[in-house]
């Protein structure tokens, strides 16, 4: 198999496109801008689910199921969130098809229209906090706190694989608190937790910060985020925390009686990561050659392939493999053994380079007589041979070290591509040339913020939540400023 | 907490609905038809799926993702599969929502129509053959096993928590193969499957059979089944799975290349199970004190309750209970230890065994001083009392042994509640008086079917796989049968 892939350097974008496909993690469909996610790909789904869910477990969360549609009037409770929504929604106006009396085929039927239009979720803030309004009642019933896996829709008109799809997989966390102060710590919390998952699991190095007003959640007080950079320069907004203050409860008359006896209206927080994860996963570490997998999410994690002449040198090969297999499943390592007749080692070799599989081995007559296996590391292309009797060691070390190489790999670009600037002018041509992160002061003005971002392309990705205190200029005005926030481009 | 829980003798079916609430199972949500599922019921259903995942990757399935829209034209592609659809169809035909013109809110905005409108899934066969047609080239290709978990709607008329939603979850397995033989293989396989997990996870017996023409999948040549028996004498559908022939293949134009260079027809199966097993579940073996689990499925599989008076009594029990907690997760026992201080012990008690949790572990003053634990075991509600030290290995029998038992309980009861009859009075008499299934001899024809269904509401269920080979005549019309076919009220 020829790979075929366009180089990043040649075009990016294309590279990514062309990626997604071959490497077989993802399709369009015959849908307008719904995605089928392939086996493959959503192997590599499954497997970022369960470190999370584990995550959300870990930290008190429990999983429940709301209903897919949301009543028009409901989504129209909250008024800054229905704006945010509406020019996305997908609604469901019928419940019926019928022969067409014509003899034209199938119809909608007429007759079956609903009386209130039914919106196919966008998110669930007004659903939950519906039904959140049966569930709490006192202070016992705080805190609540539920998660979600679900697909949501949102009519987006210009979509690509995973980065921006119509119909997307999620999880949304949705909570409520008695106080501000516990709501704001949770909040806090998710956004930790989206970070540990980003950096410790996808091998992701992430900015965490808060984002500016006209870049929150519709119906958001705050919105804490993590923030990713890709190697194209762009950033790419990896995971949001909101802290919903009391609006959802307001709009809902959700209330709870205290331990002192009065009536207050209880204080939320959403949170939510999606299948957008597997393009910033893609795009932080993949090369040239194909995908490549951070050990702790990838479906394979070794590959083994036979290079023979002849049924006698494969059985050979075959009898000393096995148990090679079955200690390294012993040792929690997924591998697999490819001993298809109908493809030849370089084909091999190419798929797995391209489907990103950590560890290949490969074994032949020589390897046979000399006790050894030849092994390649997907993330240096390295090759090296190993004697038999050390190469489970070899891979289990590999598995830790290749995760920390790749993550390593990927902070050393991000820290190259962060530049601080002090004027505009530095500000576009940075921009221009170099990309990444641009770290400058800010008036703090959403009109600033807006001409800069109708000007450059460059939007305040966030306000870090480290950000030192630094007397300084607004690049665009000049007016002053306390800290620096990050821009970029961003997916 | 009083449990006022309705009898299963007064109104059994006042009694499911009550204990689906009262449980914290499910509740029915602000959108018509449509469920929520609470985070008690979906923690069970986590461990459904957990177990049907396992057994379907172990049997060489892969988990994908398909959209959630079907474009009308595919679902209108299989004659027999639009009609058998069509009237319960949740139809999409605007993507865009506005502020109306005259102030009076939020409306759909009609210059954002769909050119074809868009069907929410009631089963997917129709875009994922769309799929398969790129995927499949060549008997390389096959067989391809894949499954979705997946919401799906179907526009239901009457609705119940669990057993009829407009909404419900399920897993849709989707293969395709090069030979009839290895579909059907495939098809068969699948209900065993199902009928292992019914069995050995959910301790629910089921008999394995095929349906009638007239009860068919639409679309499907077979439809292979497993039903079992509520203890109402009612049966239910607990899971089905399809031999499709080449409908579909045709319909989407997919053929293979075979090995001698022929092109054919693809050969289909699907197969699904869905939220309706919860219902399953909860109407085999819970009682009037509230639901039964089988350990397997049970999300807590020991609770303990302290009794006491006083924080110090409280701090010398949960001193006690601590390392037992420890040693029974050790054992791989998801265990709680329940001490809230706003609820009495005799509230926690209800509370429990209205959820079901298997085994109760009850300690006060006098057991720490003799060094014991009160035990109650969920299924029989026997309590014993037993000493620390034999505690956890008490624990790790009952688990088995209460697995076991309310599946025993649960045969009984169907082998009781299966009925030979030879006459029509005596197939009525039965059906009123006794219920359950009726094994009988049926003339095959689609008219007796009908007829009887009209006049008795009794169904035929299925063609037992292991119906024997017997001389009779049909108890409608005398016309000679081979066989014995099962009919049942079902829900």
């Amino acid at each position: 198999m020829g790979k075929n892939l366009t180089k990043r350097s040649e075009d990016y974008s294309k590279w990514y496109n062309e990626l997604v496909v071959k490497a077989d993690l993802a399709e369009n469909s015959g849908v307008r801008g719904c995605m089928v996610i392939k086996p493959y790909g959503f192997a590599i789904w499954e497997k970022m689910q369960a470190a999370l869910d584990k995550m959300f477990k870990d930290t008190g969360h429990e999983n429940a199921y709301f209903p897919l549609f949301i009543p028009k009037s409901y989504l129209s409770k909250e008024a800054s969130h229905v704006a945010g929504f509406a020019k996305e929604c997908a609604v469901v106006t019928h419940y019926r098809l019928k022969n067409a009396e014509d003899g034209s085929g199938i119809i909608v039927d007429p007759d079956a229209k609903l009386e209130e239009e039914l919106i196919v979720r966008p998110t669930s803030e007004t659903i939950i906090w519906d039904t959140y309004r049966r569930w709490i009642q006192s202070y016992r019933d705080l805190p609540l706190l539920i998660n979600q896996w679900a697909n949501v829709v949102r009519w987006e008109m210009r979509t690509r694989l995973f980065l921006r799809t119509a119909e997307f997989l999620w999880q949304e966390g949705h909570t409520a608190h008695a106080t501000k102060t516990e709501a704001i710590a949770e909040a806090e919390q998710m956004m930790h937790v989206y970070a540990d998952f980003a950096e410790n699991h996808m091998a992701v190095p992430v900015i965490k910060g808060v984002k500016t007003e006209s870049e929150r959640f519709a119906g958001a007080l705050e919105t804490y985020c993590i923030e990713a950079l890709m190697q194209d320069g762009k950033a790419l907004q990896a995971g949001t925390s909101h802290f919903l203050g009391q609006n959802f409860a307001k709009a809902f008359d959700v209330k709870f009686a205290t331990k002192e006896g009065s009536k207050e209206y209880v204080w939320a927080t959403s949170w939510g990561v999606s299948t957008r994860l597997m393009g910033a996963l893609i795009m932080t570490h993949s090369d040239d050659n194909g995908l490549v997998l951070p050990p702790k999410l990838a479906p394979i994690q070794v590959v083994i392939v036979p290079i023979y002449k002849g049924l006698e040198q494969l059985d050979a090969i075959t009898e000393k493999v096995l148990p090679l297999v079955a200690e390294l499943k012993a040792n929690g390592i997924s591998v697999k053994y490819d001993q298809r007749d109908t493809h030849k080692p370089g084909f091999k070799f190419n798929e797995y380079e391209l489907k990103g599989v950590p560890v290949r081995l490969a074994v032949g007559k020589r390897d046979l007589e000399q006790g050894t296996y030849e092994l390649a590391r997907r993330d240096t292309l390295e090759k090296s041979t190993v004697q038999a009797d050390k190469v489970v060691d070899t891979i289990l070390f590999l598995m830790d070290d290749m995760q920390k190489n790749i993550f390593n790999k990927a902070i050393v670009h991000r820290k190259e591509h962060i530049t601080l600037v002090n004027s505009y002018d530095e500000f576009k041509e940075v921009l221009k040339k170099k990309g990444g992160f641009i770290s400058a002061h800010w008036d703090g003005t959403v009109e600033t913020e807006e001409r800069i971002k109708n000007e450059t392309k460059a939007s305040i990705r966030c306000i870090p939540i480290d950000a030192e205190e630094e007397q300084g200029s607004c690049v665009l005005t000049g007016k002053p400023s306390t800290k620096r926030v990050l821009f970029a481009k961003a997916y």
